[in-house]
């Protein structure tokens, strides 16, 4: 089997899709993950075009970890994987909008289910989501 | 009066609030617009701590324009201003989210609701929003 035949049709006949995301200077775009079943935006964080590409033939979200430089595999060590349904891109095309379904319906390393779990109330960032599961919990050493 | 009083509540006491948003080297904040009623992410933009001030001041998105490196009332030009019913931040406090109520209904310049209106399908970012209201009329010169 040739190599063409062993890819999906989806990536038979040109990279021009990637092409026309517009990475920044330092070879970044940011990523927003929204649920597809509840509309809720769980998380935002940062592609580079191998993680962009991994996410596309994976089907489950990859990113690119800023602070450790390197790809990420969301969910690889809490298992919190998310299966991507859909991907769009913004009008300047610098911006991508993941729809997906998180497993575990947790997507912050806190334990819950978003990131945005502080909301502005009166001059201050209030906790207002609680946490599902604790981080101790989720990534607890495995035997 | 002074300035205390004619300051609101929320504002009286203290600024810790902007203190623990972490903007980046360029004095960035990204900030997600989500639809209030749909649910719908509407567009991405950048804040820098003057845009974050102003839209918490004003109940309306204030972002900071990267390209024309200033402040950005969205909707001043085109009359899509966005009502702000909450702001949350991340866990890493980085990041903004903002619950808008989209005058018109129309968030992109190019008269889309959404700026992502493109999706990717079988290897090609599809156009898969309608045009609301062109540009032209959005835009166009006033009398």
């Amino acid at each position: 089997m040739t190599e063409s035949q062993a890819t999906p049709p989806a990536f038979r006949e040109s990279r021009d899709w990637l092409e026309q995301i517009v990475f920044d200077q330092a070879g970044l775009v940011p990523a927003i993950a929204q649920d597809h079943a509840t509309g809720r935006v769980l998380m935002f964080a940062w592609m580079n075009r191998e993680a962009v590409e991994r996410t596309v033939k994976l089907g489950e979200a990859v990113y690119f970890s800023r602070s450790r430089q390197q790809l990420w595999h969301k969910g690889e060590q809490s298992g919190h994987t998310q299966k991507v349904h859909e991907i769009r891109l913004d009008c300047d095309g610098d911006v991508l909008l993941l729809s997906i379904e998180q497993a575990g319906h947790i997507a912050c390393h806190t334990g819950r289910e978003s990131c945005f779990y502080r909301r502005l109330e009166d001059g201050a960032w209030r906790v207002v989501d609680e946490v599902k599961k604790s981080p101790g919990a989720i990534y607890g050493k495995q035997d």
